[in-house]
């Protein structure tokens, strides 16, 4: 029996693909799930439809009015709320908590924006900052307003949030009026692809401004047109293929990338022995829980753990015994505590990056020993956490080239903060690092020297054990996004995301014509 | 006798090339002035110095010390200011009067930037919006940051702008905290070089602050790492190259770009005659002036002219008659209101453009007839402004797609606003479009219409007639930079132009932490 193929929704009708489709399977079962094409799609239309027809509805509308819709769409994926976990259960093999990250994560997302947008009032652009004079009489000012861009936001995604990556770029596009295509990762589209079928089936947006193509990404970048964006979360080599795309090169569309990122943890020294007691305790426990959660495959995990060099044997003990206690296998069985990479694909990448990692570094906490609940090794994707270490960081390069997508980290000794702060700078870019002490003139030095090399920098001290998102959560309050390696993109940051969506210009009037804007 | 070779300023050092040169022309006499050459320099050691000195150095200052600066600098420039005049006469062969627009506005827009600068006060980061709760909890917050990026900020310039250009890019790295390497275009590299020239002896700006680098750009690109920036102003072909290039699409590398714009001026109807008269007369004034100030090589100045169908003939006489009025010439003699072009390939390549447009058009005033003063046509790069019109601008799209950068525009009649509107759309983003009108309402509509398209919308009406700042002229207080066909950049705009030389960051931590931010 042949599983269901999945449509797209593209120029205001469900279609499906003419090809044989590919298949999308169970993460630890291995058994065929549904099927995705986007075969014969009328691309074309389907941009111009969106465009056009999506871009003009949406434009008409306020930012109010935007909002309130972002609204309704929260309460019907709230109403679905179970068909989304069943099927990240089985499309990613994540247990329920890693499962909140994404679906919930998302949603949350949405309804951040919903909140934000609605504070934007009943207007049809924005006003960026106050009138400046342009000459001693007051009579003639430039004033810079921010107005929706006059084309399509495609959004190419990654596979590890089929749902928080949809709705945190989503979000902030349909906010500012812009029509969104989606091409979702194929291995995980499913739960994308029944999100939109839901948002959509509810006729909460208007023709055109919500469209979903599954499968291949073949043709999608030639429609892109001067106005129009693309925002795109996955592989630098990726990345490349779309920054030096017609498209991009000789017709200015603007670019969102969001890539590799080797992401730090840095234990700041303390002097008194509680005080450092105090800083281990909340650095172990982070990074056990940051390369755990979602099997580590969060573009934000941490992947490379410094600390003073007198500490690092009893920080090497301490995560690895929490690595220990962390059972694996089948997210369906109730002791599972951290479930399957998406794909055998995805666990056929993390083996070789160990395996790259492993020839120039310790293993501290050895993941290939471990035995999963519930699940076949010869058919799941699942693997076991693994801590490396390295006692010589300066001279182990790979450490800060390699990002392995999985549950694995390194974890390196540092002589002091210029010597940590100088290695963390050898990821090159990275989306977060986060600090940990219990000195808060020295905590927010050490955030302010790393904040050029990264969107985010998450601070942990005592006082906020019990309070803190965590390293790995994006809120939709900061920016997610990084320099360099990290590919240099800039999303959420509140109201700063519609940045990205909107276009900003200087009117150059007399202060009667500036007073009807 | 061979003329002399300037030294380029590279790692703290004037450097002559070991090449023979490239001359440099009088743009009206054709002899040579002086010559420029990078042959043999050492760009790694070049780029290092500016990113590892230059740039520590101007980090440890903070933006009202380099505010200073900026002010210092200020003042040598208006000590040798008759200095840039005779250089940019020769040169460049403008008038005093077009001079003054690239010189004195280098100037003004460096001075506005000291002012700036001043207000932000003895810190070394900026930060940017308030702090946003992470929860129910207000101790654990998120706030972002500017910093500065740690890089080096290579500006590849235009011929046109030889002051200006450097001084509206390095004003606000400068400010930023960011070491400038310029690489001026050959043609007009002597202006750029002299005002360099005389800062750097001045000893205002620490060693690596400022770089020059004149000649060929040949290996220029391949010295940026992912914490550099690029600002380039000039085609939309070599805008292709360097965005294709592997430090952009590979490393990240931040890119600005200003190309190719398209510029249009709209009258927008009038119901009483007398305020059409007086609209038009606006008009008239404007684009006559625009296709003038430098011969018309300015990316902002109007190339295409939208007047309602019934103006058609009243616009072509009116501006007409005031070209027929522009003296071409030798800008050393007194009666003469227009120089040269810069070079002989720019006049070819303008008389090139002009023909491939006059194969489609009309010619409405005719440039080709009229004689020079001090000029001998054979030798100077002198050319009269020439007016085109078609009664079918629906039609014609040589004429929304085709720069010609010299003193060229073409009128064109439209039927209604929204024809009117669609038209100067098919510019596919410009850098500036200007609007004359009585009506306050309908000007502020339409430059809403045009904001997401143009970077800025210049309005003229009656009141402001002897206050506006002009279509053309880039004052630093708006932005500058249009999307699509413009490049997509983003410049000047007050504070906004120090975004680009800066990297954003949140930074998520305990009120204890933030609070010695």
């Amino acid at each position: 029996m042949t599983t269901q193929l999945l449509k797209n929704f593209v120029a205001g009708r469900w279609q499906a693909g003419t090809g044989a489709g590919t298949p999308l399977f169970d993460a630890v079962l291995g058994t065929e799930l549904v099927r995705v094409d986007a075969t014969g799609l009328d691309l074309a239309e389907a941009f111009r439809f969106a465009r056009e027809a999506g871009g003009a509805t949406l434009r008409a509308l306020t930012y109010k009015q935007r909002a309130a819709m972002l609204a309704q769409a929260v309460k019907v994926l709230q109403a679905n709320r179970d068909a989304y976990y069943d099927i990240a259960t089985a499309n990613s093999g994540t247990v329920k908590n890693d499962t909140a990250v994404d679906v919930d994560g998302g949603i949350f997302t949405l309804g951040t924006y919903a909140k934000l947008g609605d504070g934007l009032g009943d207007v049809h652009h924005l006003t960026d900052g106050d009138a400046a004079r342009l000459g001693k009489d007051p009579l003639f000012q430039s004033q810079h307003v921010q107005v929706p861009t006059r084309g399509v936001a495609l959004f190419i995604n990654a596979f590890n949030f089929a749902s928080w990556g949809l709705w945190e770029k989503a979000a902030p596009a349909l906010l500012s009026g812009v029509p969104v295509i989606v091409k979702p990762a194929t291995s995980t589209a499913w739960l994308t692809q029944r999100m939109v079928k839901d948002v959509v089936d509810a006729g909460i947006f208007p023709a055109g401004a919500l469209s979903i193509i599954c499968g291949s990404s073949a043709g999608l970048l030639d429609q892109l047109q001067p106005f129009d964006v693309v925002s795109f979360t996955g592989s630098a080599d990726t990345a490349a293929v779309i920054r030096s795309h017609p498209a991009v090169v000789q017709r200015s569309v603007r670019v969102n990338i969001e890539a590799d990122s080797v992401n730090s943890a840095l234990l700041l020294p303390s002097t008194s022995a509680e005080d450092t007691q105090a800083a281990l305790d909340l650095l172990v426990k982070e990074v056990a829980r940051e390369m755990t959660v979602k099997s580590g495959q969060k573009c934000t995990a941490i992947r490379r753990v410094f600390v003073p060099e007198a500490l690092y044997d009893a920080a090497a003990a301490a995560i690895s015994a929490r690595l220990a206690k962390t059972t694996v296998g089948n997210p369906r069985n109730e002791a599972v505590r951290m479930g399957a990479l998406v794909s055998r694909t995805q666990l056929a990448a993390v083996r070789e990056g160990l395996a790259q990692l492993k020839a120039h570094t310790d293993v501290l906490h050895d993941g290939a020993q471990a035995t999963f609940i519930d699940a076949d090794p010869a058919v799941a994707c699942c693997i076991a956490p693994t801590l490396l270490g390295t006692r010589n960081p300066d001279g182990t390069s790979i450490v800060h080239d390699v990002e392995v997508f999985g549950p694995v980290a390194t974890l390196m000794p540092y002589r002091d903060v210029p010597h940590a702060l100088a290695l963390i700078r050898r990821g090159q870019g990275s989306l977060v690092a986060s600090l940990y002490g219990t000195d808060p003139a020295a905590l927010s030095a050490a955030a302010l020297e790393l904040a050029d090399s990264h969107g985010r920098v998450h601070v942990i001290s005592p006082d906020v054990a019990a309070l803190h998102t965590g390293h790995g959560n994006v809120m939709p309050q900061s920016l997610h996004g990084g320099p360099g390696r990290a590919g240099g993109g800039e999303e959420l940051g509140g109201l700063k995301a519609l940045n990205f969506y909107h276009r900003r210009s200087a009117i150059q009037a007399s202060t009667a014509v500036l007073g009807n804007l």
